[in-house]
Order: C-alpha cells, then sequence, then structure tokens
C-alpha cells in the first residue's frame, strides 16, 4: 500500500537482505529496520516490531532463510520461531513450508529465499483476493447509504505483507467510490487500533473514528454499526476465530443487537486439526504502561501502581455461533467445518 | 476508608471550607485540595478532580453551600452544577434538595451547611448498607470456594463518600474473611479502575487483577469469574442502568456465559420520570491521550496521530433484561419497576 506516494510492503527482501516497518515507532516515526539474521528477526516478531496474522508468517519465511543463511540447522531454526508468538496459525504453517522446501534438496540458502518470497508473494495475493470478496457484503450494505464498520484490533495491510484481511474490503470499497466510514477500536494493551488502523485509513483517505474498546456496544446498541469485519490469528476446523483479545465482546454485542459480523482471514490462517486454541499470555507491563508521544519523544507512562498485579490474555476465541461468516481468499463461507471444508476440500488436518 | 492508618471519606467540609481528594492524581500522589467558591466546585466536578455517582452529589451539595455563602442565587448556581456531568442522577437531586431546603427559610448559609452534611452522611450511610445486603450475594458464592469478582471503573468509595457502592459487598466480604480476588477492568479512557479502583483495593489490603477492558469476556469465557458488580450513574424505572461506557459489553457477555451481574447504588441514582438517560459526550483528547506516570512527573502520551478523530461518549446503558438484580440501601431488588417500586413504594417520579 502507499505511504506519501511510494509503495511498501511489510516486510521484504533486497540484495539478499531483510527490511521491515519497525511498526514499534507508528504513527510517529516510520522506521525501517534491516535484518540480518534468526536471531534479529526471533526478536522482531516477539518483540512486536511485526506482527499480525499474515506478516508473522511472512516473517517466519523469512527468518528461516536468514537462519539457513547463516548455517543454524533448519529444525533448529523452526522451534525457535514457533516459540515467538504461540497463537498465530500462520507463523508454524510458514516455518512447516520452508522445512519440507528445504528437505526437497538444492542450494538451502537460495530454496528458502525463495520460499520465503513465495510465501510473502502468496500472503498479499491471498489478500487483494479478500477484499474482492468481502467488497461483496460491503456493496449489499451500501444500498441503504454510507456504511459503518467496525474493526478492532489490525487487521490492515500493516498485519499481512500486503492489503490486510478485515481492510482489504473496505480499501476495495473505498475504491469503487463507497461512502465508508470505520469505528476504530484502540485495542488495548497495544493499541494496534490507535496507533496502526487510523494511520493505514488516513493514509488511505479513508473516514474514521477512533473509539476505546468500551465504546462499540454502545454504538451497535444505536444503530450506528453496519457491521463489524475483524481479522483472525487462527481459525479452527469448526470456525471458532481466535483474535485479538476482546474480539469476543464485539461479537457477543453484535449478536445481541442483530448486526453482522465477518471475520477476514487467508486459508493460512485456518488449523484445522488442532481443537485446542493456545492463548498466548504478555508481560503485565503492557497492561500497566502505555506507550505514546510527549515532548517529541516516544515514551511509556505508567498508569496504575508499579506494583499492581495485571493479566494480560493477548486473545480471545469467538465462538462460530457468534460469527456470520468468514471472509477467504476464495469466497465467503459459513463458519463451520461444513462451511470451511466446502471451500477448502483438501486443506491439510494435520 | 483507611488511607495509610488514617479515616478519609471523599469530601469533607473543616471551619466551613470544602476539601477534596483531588483524584486525578491518583494512585502516583495523594493531594488534598481546598475548594472555596462554586467556580473551584464545578471545575472539580466538570474536569474530574472529583466524579462517580456519588460523590458528584455529594460534591453538589457543598458546591450550592460555597455558592449561597459568595452571595450567588441559589437557582443560578443549580444550573452551573446541573450542566458539568449531563448523565449523573445523583446530581440533579442533591442540587434540588439544596433548593427545597433553602425555600424553607433560615440562614441560607446555615442550612445549605447542614443540608449538605446531610447529603453526604446519607450517601456514606447508604453505601454501607449496601455492603452489608450484597454480602450475602458474595457468601453464597463463596460456599464454592474463593471468589472472583469482576468489576468495572471505580464504583469503590472514591466514588462515593464513604464504602462505595459496587465494592462495598467486597469490603465487607473481605471483613468476614472471605477469600475475594477482584478482576479490575482498567476503564479507558479515564482509567478509574487502574488509577483508583486498585488503588483503593490494595489500601484494603484486598486481592485483585488489572485487565484491559478487552478481558473480561474471555476470562468468562473461561470460568474465571464468579460474578460481575457494578456502580450506576443514573437507573431508570425499568431497571436500564447506565454507568461508564464499557459496562454493557460486561453484561452481555456476562449473560451468555451464565453469570450473574449485578449493579449496586443508592436510591439516589434512580431517576424514576425520565425515559431517555442522556449521555455524555466528552473531549476526544481523552481517547487520543493517556496520562500516566514518567520519570517521576504526571504527564500524558499521545497514542494515536493528533489528528485523528475520535469519538468519546461516557457512559452507555444496560437494559435491564442483562441485569440480575440491583443491590441497594433497602436490600436487592429485580431490574424491573416492580422490583425497584416494591422496594421504593414512595420514590418521587419527578
Amino acid at each position: 500500500m502507499m505511504v506519501e506516494n511510494r509503495h511498501y510492503r511489510t516486510i521484504w527482501a533486497e540484495d539478499g537482505d531483510v527490511f521491515i516497518i519497525d511498526q514499534r515507532h507508528l504513527p510517529h516515526r516510520f522506521i525501517i529496520e534491516s535484518l540480518s539474521g534468526l536471531e534479529d528477526m526471533a526478536r522482531a516478531i516477539s518483540d512486536m516490531h511485526v506482527r499480525g496474522a499474515g506478516l508473522i508468517g511472512a516473517a517466519a519465511g523469512y527468518g528461516m532463510y536468514l537462519a539457513v543463511r547463516e548455517g543454524i540447522e533448519p529444525q533448529k531454526a523452526a522451534d525457535i520461531l514457533i516459540g515467538t508468538r504461540p497463537t498465530a496459525a500462520n507463523l508454524g504453517k510458514a516455518v512447516k513450508r520452508q522445512l519440507e522446501a528445504l528437505e526437497g534438496g538444492g542450494n538451502p540458502v537460495k530454496v528458502s529465499f525463495e520460499q520465503a518470497n513465495a510465501i510473502a508473494d502468496e500472503d498479499a495475493d491471498f489478500c487483494r483476493r479478500i477484499g474482492e470478496h468481502g467488497l461483496r457484503i460491503i456493496e449489499d450494505a451500501a444500498e441503504k447509504g454510507p456504511v459503518n464498520i467496525l474493526t478492532h484490533c489490525n487487521a490492515g495491510w500493516l498485519a499481512f505483507v500486503d492489503h490486510g484481511s478485515a481492510l482489504s474490503p473496505v480499501y476495495a470499497a473505498h475504491d469503487t467510490g463507497i461512502d465508508v466510514h470505520v469505528w476504530v477500536d484502540e485495542t488495548r494493551p497495544v493499541n494496534q487500533g490507535a496507533r496502526l488502523t487510523c494511520w493505514e485509513l488516513s493514509m488511505a483517505g479513508i473516514k474514521h473514528t477512533l473509539i476505546t474498546d468500551n465504546t462499540g456496544g454502545h454504538l451497535m446498541q444505536n444503530g450506528m454499526v453496519d457491521l463489524c469485519i475483524v481479522g483472525s490469528d487462527r481459525t479452527n476446523r469448526f470456525g471458532d476465530v481466535a483474535n485479538k483479545i476482546g474480539t469476543y465482546l464485539k461479537a457477543v454485542a453484535a449478536w445481541d443487537n442483530k448486526v453482522p459480523f465477518y471475520a477476514a482471514l487467508p486459508s493460512t490462517t485456518f488449523d484445522l486439526a488442532k481443537k485446542d486454541i493456545p492463548i498466548e499470555q504478555r508481560d503485565g507491563d503492557e497492561v500497566r504502561y502505555v506507550q505514546g508521544l510527549a515532548d517529541g519523544r516516544i515514551m511509556r507512562v505508567l498508569v496504575s501502581s508499579e506494583s499492581t498485579p495485571a493479566a494480560n490474555y493477548a486473545f480471545d476465541v469467538t465462538p462460530s455461533r457468534l460469527v456470520t461468516g468468514l471472509i477467504t481468499e476464495r469466497g465467503i463461507c459459513e463458519a463451520s467445518e461444513r462451511g470451511i471444508l466446502g471451500l477448502f476440500p483438501n486443506e491439510s488436518s494435520d
């Protein structure tokens, strides 16, 4: 997508090195980071220089390439990368693809580099197609007038290689001239909504309003939300959607107010095997502190007392009964085993 | 309640002057502010030096006294005070009580001073009795083991003159030796949970864990919440509960997970006349910025871009169908016209 007249992806290779947008500094600074080895990439993922379902997968793909280039044993690199963010389905899949490609022989550096590029290209392509399919839902809603969409966290192009999942239909709708406005949940504790989604939408010239995570229910009660679209970090074979903590609260409020609630995800986010979705717990300091800009510096402020005990569950699971549909690169399906396998009959369940 | 071995109320008169705890600085600083006139008090309410259902009422009572002492016409003072926080029911009631008392004749300064003290004393007494009644619910839950209670915002003693509403049963349970733990929603945008409720509970030695507003649903889905207790800023004759924005999201999640959901409120918070509850909208900067401590200073950081549009609805309305019961100074009743009028048959509806 465009950042001030130049096209960017969130991750790319140039002269064999890997580059990312270090998203910790957005929207205040636009900083490109160069990563030269596995350790760099593992830290970039766990410390959230990069984050988001598809981007974590692409980053893991490039991480395997960097590891191979360093001469690190692939399975060891795979274990390190998988340990960085346990809920992200795309991560495990990308690593597995790399391991399978490397088993196929050939020059390992060349093989893993090409595979990493293929994973990234596929992610961008899948997201573009999610936009085409999701556009239909927004077009339908637009028959009654301007469309108000609520989203949680950031499932825009910054969460993938390009285009995004939840926001891809919004970009497609805006491109076709539909009058669309996005309610953006700030998404504590890391504020991906306030920091990233608002920035993305402003770069694209799309109307949006920042709200606290507490606000979406009130808006739905008062007819101010036409539909919700969120992303997913892992969706199981029954259509249960793991996504950023707080997603379930919006889904149950949407259900209570008869507001359609969609999750948008490339098939790489499906995990058709596992029944239990592991929920990552992160450091309580993310809850006690908030990062922002003051006096021209990015700093963090302590909101509670420093000694206040805090729990930090990063994701929750929205049961399929609350999900109107899944928007994928092959089309929109019911959030159910039948719906998912209807679109993806050959999807592996291992 | 006790602050480091000394008993405090949130507001009090001493030698004819009025003093408050300036809650904007908690938990980082404990600052007492002296208020000498109506203007001081109106600013203290609108800028949230004091906040919370009962405390706003008591503050308005003392505000009328300060105005009378300055020679300001009572109805003019009443209009100014009512304009400060439109959703708070206690505010209007306290002002009305003062106007009625002043109409009864006598030395207006003495009359309004005594009335202000009476309003404050009544608030503290009602809250103490709310604790006695609500204790029964916690005692019942404790039969199965330790009790996990989720609360939103701050409805502790800092929100009233003493004891609090939602937290009063928690204090009572702790005093009787029940093993109780409180999940505290941080409560964006102003973070009354992170700043005030956690501080209150730590002062009382009650176990608690700070969570983001996004987290409660996940906890309820996983059996980690036994009951929810919140306060209210205005409850109508049908039992619909206006409270801090985000309360509705917790109520609908509690309903979805069969977790009992109570609102605790003194009868002064009922508004049995009006059908529509006005929802205050506050400055978007409260959403864009977060206040906290850094480098030993209380400062605020900008989370989004400064130009990001933001909406800031301060309250939402939880429909009575989602409320298990109302805990009042006269006992616990159904959240319905029948339930409320059963306990308060003589409650005025004007």
